[in-house]
């Protein structure tokens, strides 16, 4: 894999190996279809350290759904991506009804494309407050879960790394499960707003785009993470580099010029910045609230 | 003091005593007046127990600076106001600069008048990760104080009460101060949206409307709290209840009649509801730029 | 009628009568219960210039949706009550299938309780460009309506009349109907975001609560106008009026005291504020969504 | 000039042609340096067709100040930057006091670096209204300018070319001057959100980014059109272009091979795209609040 590319996503990263080195060590991939609705799960599992070194990425599961018709499809299409997510989180997570769970949207809600994670948690059903106040009884019969959330901002809005703000509200409310939601930097522009990627590994706020920002997992927390990420912007960098590359290699230029070039393009004030479509708001309105219908009905009790 | 009559403000609750009441003890009352730019400044100090018990209040200092321009004035009018929250400010908090502070927006950013504390948190000048980042040298060269700041949404959004989420962090990023903005209620009309009581004794949410949230003080935190808030909106059932007595006891009705009417006002429905004005986008803009302002003075450093 | 109490639904102009009162000339109310739901549909019919006159009202039909429910039940309470406002629309406004409909959601999205207008807009399914740009072949594929929209804003944002501006829209877009969306003001606490009123005679924004703009109907631009509005607030000066009449019937007062009364409420500052509930954000949240799938539902064609 | 290469601003045509290229007939460039502020003022005049033809756009003026301290400068800067596009907007527009002027803020609220003219004209004092409602002498006394504004939204939110919006408008309002605010594309990372350009010539919202909307200008409405636009995006195929483009040439590539790249990357993806910096919300908020204070103080007339 070429370090210099960037990605927040563990397919992305697996793909990045040459096409024959078919068995990387320690890397598992499995892929199910479901063509009636055109949604492709992938699951990569990082076995061991080996593996981990190969995909510099923790060991631990990483699920791809890649639904490409929900950028341009109509609205009742919301409904299979929906559950689709729903099923892979209780594969990742168990059963989440009546567990007392945290939802972190991470992200800064004046910037479109990384406004998903808080508008994910408007759209949840917050209980956790009704509980405490009516009673088990109450959940009971309102066969509702236990849910708490917050969009605590980014660092530049807070002065505070998100890890600090999590830990301490975990400290106090004490949830058995954390569930953070943010929005990532895919490589390639076709997955941008059609893929979900979930992960038992927990997630570095802004990695895929170049802020180093420190790790939310269970290390760090102490609680268990899932991580649930839509890439909803490639690294401008990147997509420069991989447009070049390309070129290049059809061109005749060797691995060398095409790593030169990309480490000038990373010197370049392109650097610090993204790439993303112009009807973001559309396709970021319709992915938080396809995810959030997906929590709502992991967390609520069946009747 | 009517016990029925809600009010954010100790300085109504002080007024609600009969005129000739002039010496409540444990009760000081002192008053000065900038009449160049008609802004007046009330102090009610709550000495001892006696003093807190009369007024309902815990012991402590509230001062409360009216401006009765400032909701009709043009912008240049913000600038006396926001000098003199800043003088205020100073007097209770002692300076500011190059203490670590964290400033809390209490409220609900999507009910208007309860977007007070979210939005002069989001014109705050956030420093602390840049000081953590660059160090103390750059703090001192570029002046800056130590700010780090949050707007946690209301419990409805959350599910957590804002105490535990403001202890939670606390924990983790030890401030030495907390600064906590927060809408409040004011029994008087013309009080809405002129009016910034500053007070040491922290703050309970919700308490001038009805709901009644945990504390967030030096009691409940460890941490030393000031409280800054503005009168945004009237209780409803208040409206009613002041608009009333004033008729009933010029038309003879008795204090019996007038405190039945008014619970059977707090009966109904209008006792989840609030009144404010139709301007009052315009209002809260105006008056969260004047106290962000203020703050953000205080916090920088003098060159 | 009082003229003193402001109420923007017919219904409640029609119930202020004296109960016994039950046949004004030139007016005919019809009511309908959907029990199951719990969905009460009361149509006021004003025949004539007597009927106008009596119900201070231009003549046409006023239909009345009551669901008491749509603030406290769940999500799945919308689908119903979306679908007898499309019923009620499709009364009124005839087939909408095809027909060129230009929507203006009217309020100002930064006032919670009036964001009503614009948020339903934001919701809506916009396709007059598309069919522009592809024509109607495509449009038939695809069963669209032809639907364009505006959020105009308020008068103290644009500095022009909101007719000016749909007046000239008009003139260059040449739309066969005009739906227009309103927050409006009731009487009755209870029919806060509870109630939808339709009606083919227009609307006069703000005229609910005090602010007299000028006339949106077809007597003004030429285009058929269907209104459909939400009460989500009540005129402060109202509630206050209304609890203390209520109150002075019982202990003894003549009509005169209690107009006097009125008169001199009106007379004060609360005359400019509006009573609204503590959770508005999301009763408008949801009856937003409610009205936009109604609207969405008659505009695309039977397939 | 490379038409493949979009860019919104005149300034960057100019440059683009080689740099022997000094004279280009009938297009005259002139600069200034305001060396204490760096603001740099440039002037591009095409007098006639030649010069049109050449630099593809139409005869007139296209004034670009380029402030590159603006985003990262304290918000004191802010003044200077104000004061020039001020004393700009004069120099086009002539004396704007007093004048009845329509400001519009076209692009998409809910996008961030789109949201340029909806904030600006959320910052205005708005007029029209009030002297409409207190006449001459009111605006005499106040020393008011005569503003009304609107943002209408962008054609997938309105169904509506923005043209026809503001062609209406015009009629029934009857503007003397029209002021265009809108977001541009610059082919350049370091003019993003630091450069401001104000033209006589109107604008075509969009064609910077490859949108072609109807153009805004006099000929299509028969009023006087000012527009001024700050570059907050590039067009991402440009920027991989541009990145390609400065290789390739060192690398002994010719035209031809270039050519045939950029055309391939046109194909791809990626042309629906824009390229942003990271902070872009505070960028906007930074530059729409400079903006508009500098419109304020245009049109409030001297004391």
């Amino acid at each position: 894999m070429n370090s210099k590319i960037r990605t927040d996503l563990a397919l992305e990263v697996r793909e990045s190996f040459p096409e024959d080195d078919v068995e990387i060590k320690g890397v598992i991939l499995t892929e199910d279809h479901d063509e009636k609705n055109n949604i492709k799960v992938s699951t990569v599992v990082i076995k061991d350290e080996k593996g981990a070194k190969a995909m510099q990425r923790p060991i631990g599961t990483y699920i791809t759904i890649e639904a490409p018709d929900i950028d341009r499809a109509d609205e009742s299409y919301c409904k299979p991506v929906s559950e689709e997510i729903s099923r892979q989180l209780k594969k990742l997570a168990g059963d989440l009804k009546r567990e007392e769970i945290l939802v972190v949207g991470l992200g800064n809600r004046d910037v479109t494309p990384d406004a998903l994670g808080p508008q994910v948690v408007d759209n949840l059903f917050i209980t956790r407050h009704l509980i405490n106040e009516y009673g088990n009884e109450f959940q009971k019969k309102n066969h509702l879960g236990n849910v708490s959330a917050i969009s605590p901002g980014v660092m530049a809005q807070t002065g505070m790394e998100t890890v600090e703000i999590i830990k301490g509200i975990i400290k106090e409310t004490k949830p058995k499960l954390l569930i953070v939601i943010d929005a990532l930097a895919s490589r390639s522009v076709s997955r941008v707003n059609t893929t979900i990627q979930l992960t038992d590994t927990g997630i570095s706020p802004g990695s895929g785009v170049g802020n180093n920002r420190k790790a939310i997992d269970e290390a760090s927390l102490g609680t268990k993470v899932i991580a649930l990420g839509v890439p909803t912007v490639v690294d401008a960098a990147t997509i420069v580099a991989d447009a070049l590359t390309g070129y290049m290699k059809n061109t005749g230029f060797g691995e060398e010029d095409i790593d030169k070039f990309i480490t000038e393009i990373r010197e370049q004030q392109i650097d610090n910045m993204f790439v993303t479509p112009k009807n973001i708001d559309e396709s970021i309105k319709r992915i938080s609230f396809t995810v959030s219908e997906a929590l709502n009905s992991c967390f609520a009790q069946a009747m």
